[in-house]
């Protein structure tokens, strides 16, 4: 906590902490028409399909606060719900967040985790429109239901990759995962030596990706802006390799994809390296880079080639084919799922 | 759990998990276009309005495992939250759930968990559309959101009470506080003397109000039938006393209600007497009795007076007149709010 003043949740209790919150709150679409302070938040319906989503995060298991700032906890938890709705080709338009905390928490953090929410809302334009704070007998629980917009025509399902289309990520893969190997590192060297500083500073990029990761509405917003469709879409939560593998699941298509073409980072790649990881495991299995994973038809590739977020990565196959990774030597592996097993 | 048979979720994973569960959902409403199994789920418009609500439920803060059966806990967290949409005298149409759970847990125990949502999901009509489920540290966390519809000129809102309307409850008031003082007895009782057998079987009304409320999705139609409109509305989750003065204070008004109006069932008032609490105060005070609390103009009078489920307990005064209970003897008392202090 940056702020030294603690002000006890219990001298303000559940009316006055929600009054405090409410203050901060913009509402930026005239379609929500009613935030905080009554028993549901109202929306108009302007478009003709909504779409909801939710994740959450739990203390222990999702973050770790001895090295994640509540203020990017509060910015992840939106983003990664924002992440959802950028999957189906919405627009994210409300947020109801509901947190359960123990009064370990001051006031004062909890203002910290909402500047984070706050920040998210205004760069992602979405209304924190409700929601629900209450106590847990232990931990830091954030569940965010996020709501969306579509037209019936420009939604994407997971089940519309067809054979021959190219196999398209966004950004960088790997990042998050190595960011919280190193974060775990310094937390262990700290245990040992609290007198140790972090050597984080020149890790920076792999750190933020864990600790303060960003839905890819701008991609979003670029196909849309290219007239692109994706035939499927999917944000990468858990993983390249799972992801892939949920979409020719649903779309009931196989696909190949190139070792060479998977895009990591170089500081990811050295990094990984440093751990005695191979980078093409971790930019397969590394969860939580809330990249976009997404199929388009062959006739799109001029549009997308030199989009400098956007790498073509390999192509849908026919069913029977199997999910195949194609390493750099010519070599075919299967891909399977590893993804996280939470429990 | 009355199942002995046991299942580790760590043998199945998350996604075996969700597909276990998905196997049990029924979808009632074409407008609920995709239920589990995508990014989003994706929701028809098919009114003007579209209302969220969300209400966490926290093990050790609002449930004890030890005498509240799973299945009744799955059915309450839906409960609770379609009681927010009756409050704004909307529709629920869809839920998305979000569950954190540690590893003491079993298959079968989530499944009875989901038993109840199912259960609610039937009773009152909503489709469970999609949602999350993670592990925790510690402890069950359910965190529900529910969609509603209305048209624009349905919803109640808090804020639009008048001077003279009358003030009416829904069921009676205090049962499931008495009930909750019950189990919490019968829970010392066992700790003592585990030979010993709970001494309930006369107070299952009480018992049940505490772990199996409803919604009053019933008056919700009763009174769309009959024509009525509410001129504000609020379900009573903290206590009526609590509850009225958001309805004064929203819509800046004082009130004034009669202690021998206030329909509190005979166990209620019995029991409170064994326990040396004042039916009155566990009226006014007492927590989860998802009653409706609404006002109407006087002209309704003649349509309600009559209706079994609903008792009217005083009318709207001056904002300058503040918030009075009348007590069986004509003595004024000012009501402040106590309501439930989580932290």
């Amino acid at each position: 906590m940056e702020n030294n003043k603690r002000t006890e949740l219990s001298d303000l209790g559940e009316f006055g902490l929600i009054n405090r919150l409410k203050e901060k709150v913009v509402l930026r679409h005239p379609e929500t028409q009613t935030g905080i302070g009554d028993d549901a938040a109202v929306i108009e319906n302007r478009n003709e399909l909504t779409l909801v989503s939710k994740d959450i995060l739990a203390e222990g298991v999702h973050f770790d606060l001895t090295y994640t700032p509540l203020r990017h906890l509060g910015y992840k938890a939106v983003a990664v719900n924002v992440s959802d709705i950028a999957a189906m080709n919405g627009i994210p338009k409300q947020i109801v967040v509901g947190i359960a905390l123990s009064n370990r928490f001051s006031l004062e953090a909890i203002e910290e985790l909402y500047e984070g929410i706050n920040q998210a809302c205004e760069d992602y334009n979405v209304d924190l429109a409700g929601g629900d704070t209450t106590s847990s007998r232990s931990g830091l629980i954030i569940s965010v239901t996020v709501l969306g917009e579509a037209k019936k025509e420009e939604v994407t399902y997971r089940s519309g990759a067809q054979v021959n289309d190219l196999i398209c990520v966004t950004g960088d893969l790997g990042g998050a995962y190595i960011g919280l190997q190193l974060l775990e590192r310094e937390k262990q060297v700290f245990k040992q030596d609290p007198e140790m500083q972090p050597q984080l500073s020149d890790k920076e990029y792999v750190v933020r990706r864990q600790l303060k990761p960003e839905a890819r509405m701008d991609v979003t917003y670029d196909l849309k802006e290219l007239k692109i469709k994706p035939s499927s879409m999917i944000d990468i939560s858990d993983g390249l390799a799972s992801e892939l593998l949920h979409i020719c699941k649903a779309s009931k298509v196989g696909a190949r994809i190139y070792e060479d073409k998977l895009p990591v980072d170089s500081m990811t790649f050295d990094t990984a390296r440093e751990f005695n990881l191979d980078p093409t495991t971790v930019a397969l299995n590394g969860g939580e880079d809330y990249e976009l994973l997404f199929t388009v038809n062959q006739s799109a590739f001029d549009k997308i080639k030199n989009h400098p977020d956007i790498t073509i990565i390999g192509h849908i196959t026919e069913y029977s084919d199997g999910v195949q990774l194609i390493t750099g030597g010519g070599n075919i592996f299967p891909i399977k799922a590893q993804g996280w097993v939470h429990f």
